[in-house]
């Protein structure tokens, strides 16, 4: 298990990619800007898929699945929606090979050409607003609160491990409602499981709000996100939540009979995450020393080192950590306990902080004598010895700290790097010093702001929810501000 | 909820259509071939995933995930693989849409061609084996044991709901190793695995075997089936592992130093089951009143009716059946408690007989005064009135009743369908008539296998392991065999 991956502050982004691929998280593909999740890193996302996919469930959603492709016209009946997403398309346009006729490898059939080419999924609104028009008669038909676990695809020409991938993996609900009101609502309250799930299972505090109309979702009317820092000073967009209006049943025409028997047009929310939470995961609490993973998300919670020259030795320990192992499963503690001959405990060592693991006890002969057991946690690399009495209960208890330390921690991090700017040189001094999240008036419009992004790099992340009012002057145009926005520059 | 459907001796194939769109299990799509899994239907799927994803973990296996996407070049350096797959391919030459000269819609931008096409996936060995061979280098990085969960696409142009669509959703492991008897016996022990799936959760008995070279995956050395005995006499394939010797890694060269030091090839399997497996489950138990699940897949294992009149009324019946419900849910027993009162107890009596409810509760005043509960089964239609002292127990006994009766059932329906046969005019008679499980014996050349398949559309389904030798003469050559071997019509 080889360190050499430079530090935070040497290179930041160097840093992230060496350590995506150094822990074994995911690596590049032969296929352009396609990726391998390999299996640790997969691990991580069964986590995060299990624990959403509970919160979809508890909030009244089903899973359900829809094809893959997407008919190329389907594409153009909502305006906005085909503008956005146009550029990125993979395209299928032919259904079969034939050998080549120089007799190496085989080539297009060129009769083999479909009548309209298919476009492979970059979101799902197209196809499944088709579907629903035929599921939707009455008011009786709605809600329809359905979520899809799938895979999507859109051209991305610069890509980065997760981050920004041309094929991703992602969950993306798609509600069809009476109301207005209650679209409204169910966009809101999926952005609050987001949130909840940001902050109580990764640990990383997110900031709520809406989008400014550049940044939103091609065919909403309203695009809710959360939005978090990363330790380099740039934010990350870790989920949205969009409110489609009547966008969509209009291209589609999706009707329903109201309770009054009067034919209207269905209200829609559509929302996401994606395997981009791996990066906001990685980026969030890792350090210098390689991953460093929140309990509740860890393939592996606690890694058990035995250090032992005889056999003898390590059966002893065994009796001991056999036991252990099996009490704390019971309290669904994922436990690995490494009783390799072939590797040394310090490589071992380096190898569970590398990966993250968040406790790591080591217990040698001289413990099994004292009925201790030495107990590391990988936050803040302490070690401390604890008798084995009640082990499990104080085990779970520093998970459970580590787990609070770590949002804490990025919390601290936000904190330090949230700024309140009035000044336009300021604002481009602290974009190109600490950078962070900046606090700053905004005068509303889509020109100003592209002119800040021109100039800066710096976009508005998110207009946070409940917003306090605040007379003042836009930091660029200088005109009246109502309220502050938050600029930041963005992965 | 209607049931204007055919039964199943007036048209099978229809009943088993109407029955999956009208059970909410599925639907096609507006994509040619591909399909909506609908919530009802996809979450016997999420159960079916379940249980799988739980074998494999017990047998060592993780999860990783592979880019949808497959250079076509790759799929040339297998000779049979490619040979297998180059008709179904969807292939993918461009990846962005522009609008269209006449400003109506998007048409391909033709400046964006893609130097190679890319395949989309219809089973991904040669990016996965292309992919190991970055990640084997000794015998210490062996064996590799990973499954993926994924869609992929088929170019099929015959296609029916679940047992055979374009897109399909599956599993697909693919284990690498350093000798030829470990992927043997990991090809085995997955047989065993899905087998074990079929029988225990499934309740489908199966027949396990080696397939007959003709109908050997593209690209193995033997292919492994599990094959069913649908009710209208068909054999349905439900699942297969393949030894795939060293093919793909001569393909894709991929060597390990071995603990000699010395080079050589790695081993290899490849093994999966897909969403037809629902067709089976559809096939299997099914009968002219709707579905009929067995209870570990189930997605309501319990519906509870009450019967009413007044809200008064109502009230009474929630107070006995909300704790009844807990207490169910607290044995891991899924239960839905219908209370709408837009509906009749007849019309929802109907609904969950017609989606295969295992077991229904139904629960008026007078049970109320009397301490009882009606207790209806899906699987025989019975009707029986409990005490409600310890109805938990009760509900759980019979709905392990129900998953045996269920097996039971299918296996009587096989062995009733099942035939020793000796002469050709009685195989012809046989397979036009009840159709089933002929047994009969094979010269073992693809010839006759091929000439049988043209005049009877019968193929050889398996090879069962552990087959009695036997010394016959071939069914249709007359030639000496060794064995029998299992003909059918299949899906």
């Amino acid at each position: 298990m080889a360190k050499d991956f430079p530090t935070r502050s040497e290179n930041y982004s160097q840093w992230y990619n060496d350590l995506v691929i150094k822990a074994d998280l995911a690596e590049s593909s032969a296929v352009r800007g396609c990726m391998v999740i390999k299996p640790y890193g997969y691990a991580i996302w069964e986590k995060i898929q299990s624990a959403l996919d509970k919160m979809f469930k508890d909030t009244g959603h089903s899973n359900a699945y829809f094809p893959i492709f997407i008919p190329k016209s389907f594409f153009s009946r909502e305006a906005s929606h085909v503008e956005g997403f146009a550029k990125e398309c993979a395209v299928v346009t032919h259904y079969r090979l034939k050998a080549s006729p120089d007799g190496k490898g085989v080539v297009v059939d060129e009769t083999a050409r479909l009548d309209e080419e298919l476009i492979v999924r970059p979101t799902s609104e197209t196809i499944i607003w088709d579907t629903y028009r035929n599921w939707i008669k009455s008011y009786r038909d709605l809600p329809i609160l359905i979520n899809q676990w799938a895979n999507v695809v859109r051209w991305e020409m610069r890509t980065r491990l997760f981050l920004r991938t041309t094929e991703f993996l992602w969950q993306e609900g798609h509600t069809a409602h009476s109301t207005r009101d209650e679209a409204v609502h169910e966009a809101e309250t999926m952005l609050n499981v987001y949130a909840d799930f940001a902050e109580n299972w990764m640990a990383i505090p997110v900031i709520k709000g809406t989008k400014s109309p550049a940044e939103r979702f091609a065919g909403a009317v309203e695009t809710y996100a959360i939005e978090a820092l990363m330790q380099d000073g740039k934010a990350l967009q870790a989920g949205t939540s969009h409110f489609l209006g009547e966008n969509f049943a209009k291209a589609f025409d999706v009707k329903f009979l109201n309770r009054e028997n009067q034919l209207e047009y269905v209200w829609a929310t559509s929302w996401g995450v994606s395997t981009r939470l791996m990066g906001a995961l990685v980026m969030s609490h890792s350090d210098d020393n390689g991953l460093v993973l929140p309990p509740k998300l860890a393939p592996i919670q606690v890694a058990i080192v035995p250090v032992f020259k005889t056999k003898e030795q390590l059966d002893l320990i065994s009796e001991k950590v056999i036991p252990l192992k099996k009490a704390l499963e019971l309290k669904g503690i994922s436990v690995k306990y490494d009783d390799r001959d072939t590797h040394k405990p310090g490589w071992k060592f380096s190898e569970y902080e590398f990966k993250g693991v968040p406790v790591r006890i080591t217990i040698g002969p001289r413990d099994i004598e004292q009925g201790t057991v030495e107990v590391a946690r990988r936050d803040t690399l302490e070690k401390e010895v604890f008798q084995m009495t009640d082990i499990e209960n104080k085990v779970i208890n520093l998970l459970d700290q580590i787990q609070k330390n770590l949002y804490n921690k990025a919390l601290d991090m936000r904190e330090n790097n949230s700024h309140r700017v009035d000044d336009w040189e300021e604002f481009k001094r602290v974009l190109d010093s600490t950078g962070g999240f900046i606090y700053a008036h905004w005068d509303g419009t889509t020109e100003t702001e592209e002119k800040i992004k021109e100039e800066t790099k710096a976009t508005i992340r998110v207009i946070p929810l409940d917003n306090p009012p605040e007379a003042g002057k836009c930091i660029y145009s200088g005109k009246p501000s109502s309220q502050r926005v938050i600029f930041a520059r963005a992965y």
